[in-house]
């Protein structure tokens, strides 16, 4: 089944309204929430609206939160999201960035108790507006086990760098720091298949082609497979610092989990989840137009390289924004059963789909 | 055969003053080279100081040069590095984004017109005892081919981070963004030895255990194995990008060669190869007392999660500063070649080892 991005905003705005949401945060949580259906990112999309309604009802999510400025210095903030949606946070801590940037060259924020703020890549892409490169990462419910451990300590804690470019499309980068997002493993489970070798481990710590090693006791491993593991560990870790041990959100396995069948720790070492956010004004370090002439040579070198038989090489963005375009053409296609939780949260408040 | 760390010290700070250094940089060029050898990273260490020799022979390096800011704000700068050694330019654009933290909280400085600057870890970690957190990442000489790509487009590009931490040791990530540095396959090649996959491409872009691939017209390939390499890319790109096309450095294809025996591009695109710093100070976002305290928290969780049977969770610097204590203590191991290329160098400037 397919839905006009125009149909899925009005029911998607409906509902973060009819939760409690003021007008302009229903629009801003909405427009965060959706560019993921946009760009192809299915997981991080409109099919998670049932899973922040939960959490609203278990009271772990604050409606109409006062977003706020804690701390600071002319590069720096740190930003307490009030236990607000993530998709409203996320956007607010990354326009303090870009004013930082404009004032003294960049901005650098991290932000406190906050929740899921769905994909990093449309936070860093604000920046672009503003000839700045825009940085953004989030830790996340705790999934990933550290290179030989057995325990689930990190979160798929993605990083997403967009840089301008003049007449070339941006580059945006948006990548978990695992090997494979854990919605690639639900595909998976869902159509009984096995999964590739360093994607997940077993209790033992063994690594699994069982979809459903993580679901038993496993987990998922760091991007870099069997003899480099260590470096997506590293990565994830960098993320799980920048975005909580700065601001004093929780880190590690005390990380909020985004279902809310699963509760929070006890005894949390901090406030809700935490992302980081930057912005660089590309001219704090040279002329923007210069700036942008070698990114679309850089682009071009390697857009045009010689490729392997039967493939191309892209560059970082390419098939999120080829897939924007084409959806927002062509509608947006939902399966079945989120079409389904979608009916069944607007029946709960009197929204149509 | 070993040396003491203070034998090999002398050894190469007389090279580099041979060489026409002044007194103060080359005991700068000769404390960031052997870093890499104390952290047992020997790919990067004394080993190099005959490239280094020998690219200063070809006119390549300007072994008194000028490092001078070209452009700033109150947060960033630009750093022309006279075409010096990247282990002088280094530490000095490095200081300049710790004092720019210390002014305004953080600090971001990209670098055009250097050379290699040995290991990334030991730039980050000049930031460590000023509270800060700091990040370091260098373009390289082109070996690596992005996904899907024939050309080799990108160097190993490492990113570094160093974070301080309160009673534990501080975490230090120091990782090339390919899945093995070209060191390693060095090492396969002289023991006849294959590849692990993931590693290298031969020359029509296919997995490769073959140890010669990246001599034979293959290339390294970014971290992430055959399902994630375009993660290993995309960072990789990043690092280019912040490192060459905000500086005014050469990028991609154009960095020139660490081996003198290859010529650099006639039609460059930028000046000498770059680097880009940062510096946070971690009291802009919070007392650094308490982000201390949470780090050992982090730290201490990490390390003593529950392991696979016979292995040990690791934080990243561990290993690193385990061997740079063992040899402090027993001296640097060196290999045979690399003690007759010493010698050779130091003949031809009457410095004995």
């Amino acid at each position: 089944m397919t839905f006009s991005y125009a149909q899925l905003f009005t029911f998607t705005e409906s509902i973060f309204h009819a939760i409690g949401c003021p007008e302009a945060d229903a629009t801003l949580a909405t427009e965060t929430l959706l560019s993921a259906d946009l760009r192809g990112i299915d997981s991080h999309g409109v099919a998670r609206l049932v899973g922040y309604v939960r959490l609203w009802e278990a009271g772990r999510i604050n409606a109409s939160p006062r977003v706020g400025v804690t701390y600071e210095t002319p590069s720096t903030a740190v930003v307490d999201g009030d236990g607000g949606l993530g998709l409203v946070v996320g956007p607010k801590a990354m326009k303090i960035a870009i004013e930082k940037a404009q004032q003294v060259g960049t901005g650098w924020v991290s932000v406190k108790n906050s929740n899921h703020f769905g994909i990093a890549g449309y936070h860093a892409m604000l920046a672009l507006a503003h000839d700045m490169i825009g940085l953004a990462m989030t830790n996340a419910s705790p999934l990933v086990a550290p290179t030989y451990s057995l325990d689930r300590l990190l979160g798929t804690n993605p990083i997403a760098v967009a840089v301008p470019a003049g007449e070339q499309p941006d580059f945006v980068l948006d990548m978990a720091t695992t090997t494979a997002a854990n919605g690639k493993l639900e595909i998976a489970q869902r159509k009984n298949l096995p999964i590739p070798n360093g994607w997940a481990q077993d209790a033992e710590g063994q690594p699994s082609t069982d979809a459903n090693a993580v679901k038993n006791g496993g987990a998922l491993q760091p991007l870099g497979g069997e003899t480099g593991s260590h470096k997506g560990y590293g990565l994830g870790a960098v993320v799980d610092i920048f975005s909580a041990v700065l601001s004093g959100a929780n880190y590690g396995p005390w990380v909020p989990p985004f279902v809310a069948f699963l509760q929070p720790s006890a005894n949390p070492v901090g406030q809700g989840l935490g992302h980081f956010f930057g912005a660089m004004r590309v001219d704090a370090f040279r002329p923007a137009d210069e700036f942008k002439a070698h990114m679309d040579n850089w682009i071009t070198t390697f857009r045009e390289s010689r490729a392997v038989a039967g493939k191309q090489v892209l560059i970082p963005g390419d098939p999120e924004r080829n897939m924007a375009a084409t959806r927002l053409l062509n509608g947006i296609p939902l399966l079945e059963p989120v079409v389904r939780d979608l009916e069944g949260v607007g029946a709960k408040f009197g929204v149509r789909l």
